[in-house]
């Protein structure tokens, strides 16, 4: 089993950024009429582009049968319901070295270039979220499946 | 005053693109569990990067006193908490050409570089929105001031 952490951007850096709030980053615009948590994020995309999409997301079971990543680009996910949500990465293509991470309604991530990961896992009902990740030339993703999935805990 | 007309991707399209779950961008991934509504929008950002901001937008009064624009790049914005909101565009910068869409809650957009434009009004309470917008050299805002401010009305 994989034991579900707290999503924190220290915990996640070696994976890619936590899109958050986070206070450090506010300044105030619009003549004091609203806060901006400033560049949060930057997509990483070479030569193609940065494009803007949704995906929405379905309950599945919560397990690792395959990881998967994109190789020329970043890929950034925030929840538009509220509602939290599990990410897995690994350092490697394997099993082993799975890490899972429990994001708060209010947290969006965004995976580096080459990260292996797990596609989306919503936690209870369905979830709309904004993507910004990478289209152009070239091919983005390579995937590995395994035979025994690996379950998912939060305890 | 400036009457306040339903955000569609039609009467939005000379100021930028409507960023919602468009059925005909549909495409089913993640083994069937992820519907992926592809390339809403492309983020414009010549020679800088594209990077991802949160807006946490607050009340305030319902009129239009000045525009801005940022002539070197695109801007997205998404609701978070899934709150209605408004946004005024301009074909030129003055008064006589505003014009103001209601926004759902589920509909974010992109307002192409050089796009005249209030910022940020939301409409009950506070709400964050997500940004998809450029960093990089060079004055990529630019301002008017009105000395009449000209009121906004659903009827």
């Amino acid at each position: 089993m994989i034991r579900i952490e707290p999503l924190t951007p220290q915990a996640f850096e070696q994976f890619g950024t936590v899109i958050e709030a986070d206070p450090s980053t506010a300044t105030e615009i619009n003549s004091g009429y609203t806060t901006r948590f400033h560049a949060l994020a930057e997509a990483s995309v070479g030569d193609g582009k940065a494009i803007i999409s949704i995906f929405r997301g379905r309950p599945r079971e919560l397990n690792v049968a395959m990881l998967e990543r994109h190789p020329l680009g970043s890929q950034a996910f925030f929840p538009l319901g509220g509602q939290a949500w599990l990410a897995v990465v690994a350092e490697t293509p394997d099993l082993a070295s799975c890490r899972a991470f429990h994001c708060q309604g209010n947290q969006g991530l965004q995976y580096n270039a080459n990260v292996w990961h797990h596609p989306l896992l919503v936690l209870g009902d369905a979830q709309d979220f904004l993507i910004v990740d990478r289209a152009g030339e070239g091919d983005n993703l390579e995937e590995v499946f395994f035979d025994t999935p690996l379950g998912l805990t939060f305890s």
